[in-house]
């Protein structure tokens, strides 16, 4: 069965009144498009948890800096949907920005009433590099949660500390659902799947593949014991191809997201670079 | 029938989990508790409306700043829940600050999430003078929100700065729920019921009564005609007790929130004083 398109917030919302009355379990996969298998495995894991899922495909402006890549990210709405009809998705949601913000407002906070994450999760690491970027993330998400009002929503763990602010928003507003945090999916080279990886030249995606080398190099050594990570930092920074712009490599316990020297159980390893004008994160988590 | 007095969030959630299941219309009438008739008459118009009915009852610390009166904000919880059992209420929710924000927590932003209205709306009136007390109101107001999924939620028009803030939220974050403003209730001179008005020596609470004069002034002159909101500036002014510190008057529409010149229809007229320690607020809808 195929999926239904909807652009529009009133049409997702009666579907969804519907379903509730119906009492079905749904599930919300919220996405900016351009889906890979990274999105695909989202999807299934909805399917099999869900009696109604819904895939949200929404370039979000607000979450963009001004300097970023609002405008090439990549728009793929038709194999976007043919993907979910596929893995059977019952609802794409694809609003224009209007829809989500209304006409005749800035897109800022003079304008709009904002989700703010803790500085202390958002001044640090991605946040550091992109300011009110999780603002932007914070509130789109709470706009889809009360749109889709969702049982269960489905976030990959590539976006480690966006996983980090979801949850802890989740908590700190008592809002009504549960959080499901899927694994990274990888290329059979270990290139973390990202949208933004098509931006890369055949020799930056060369460079690329450093990054999930020297994740997997950290895991090796904390594999034979190495538990300092400033010995683990200096390790996989040497795996880096020299064309990469390291912005940050970070070890943070995975429950409290507290930065950690020595590394314990659960400690995510996270990375963010530049290769040319394309950024890549990717992380792993040391258990 | 009385009203089932509960202080943690889990046993709300799973009341109106079964009222939700039974498919009945939940209002919800936020309050920070010391209640009088003007919250009374939020609680019957909530019952008139509604199916079952909940009052919060939370004097909520984030909203107070560092000078401001939240050790002394006056707790009557054991007068609340008799005037709520009277009027019909079904829950009194009366959390503590803890079930609230969790523990070992700093109650700012550098631990917790918070709700941000926009900068137009609150970089005035009581916003201006209350640095950080609408992010408080709109953080707490979304958690309860999300606590009592109410259909409809009641808030009185004293706070009509308040009452702009909510509704935006609302339309800006998609919140299923609609918000049933409810006209000031008055003493019989005049007066603007308010909580505080029981910080007031009897001194004090007759140059109080000044501040609805001074509005009712206004509406006077209206109604004959001038509709220059300098000259209704100065008239209500003069109506003033001297030992009363103005803070603001300010015309605004009551649709747009734009400040305005000229009062046409639906223009709010709002004040704020203080009298001695006690801050106050009061308003009038010129239509």
């Amino acid at each position: 069965m195929s999926a239904i398109l909807l652009n529009h917030i009133d049409e997702v919302k009666s579907d969804i009144k519907q379903w509730k009355n119906d009492n079905l379990k749904i599930g919300l996969v919220p996405t900016m498009g351009a889906l890979h298998s990274g999105h695909a495995s989202l999807i299934k894991k909805a399917k099999s948890m869900c009696d109604r899922v819904v895939v949200s495909v929404f370039v979000n402006p607000v979450q963009f800096g001004p300097n970023e890549d609002y405008d090439k990210y990549p728009r793929t709405i038709e194999k976007d949907k043919h993907l979910c009809d596929e893995l059977g998705a019952d609802i794409v949601f694809a609003p224009s920005a209007k829809e989500m913000y209304g006409e005749n407002v800035k897109l800022s906070n003079t304008d709009l009433t904002f989700v703010c994450p803790p500085y202390n999760y958002i001044d640090c690491m991605c946040g550091k590099s992109r300011p009110g970027h999780f603002d932007g993330v914070a509130t789109v998400v709470t706009k889809l949660f009360n749109i889709v009002q969702p049982d269960f929503a489905f976030f990959g763990q590539k976006d480690a500390q966006q996983l980090f602010i979801i949850k802890k928003m989740v908590k700190d507003l008592n809002m009504n659902l549960e959080i499901i945090p899927c694994p990274i999916v990888r290329e059979t080279d270990g290139l973390a799947l990202s949208s933004r990886n098509s931006y890369l030249s055949l020799d930056e995606r060369k460079s690329a593949l450093s990054i999930s080398k020297a994740l997997f190099e950290i895991e090796k050594l904390y594999k034979n014991g190495v538990t300092d990570t400033s010995i683990l930092f200096d390790s996989a920074i040497a795996h880096l191809d020299k064309k990469i712009e390291l912005e940050y490599l970070e070890f943070r316990n995975f429950d409290t997201f507290q930065k950690v020297d020595e590394i314990s159980k659960n400690t995510l390893t996270a990375i963010a670079v530049k290769i040319g004008k394309t950024r890549l994160i990717d992380n792993i988590i040391l258990r």
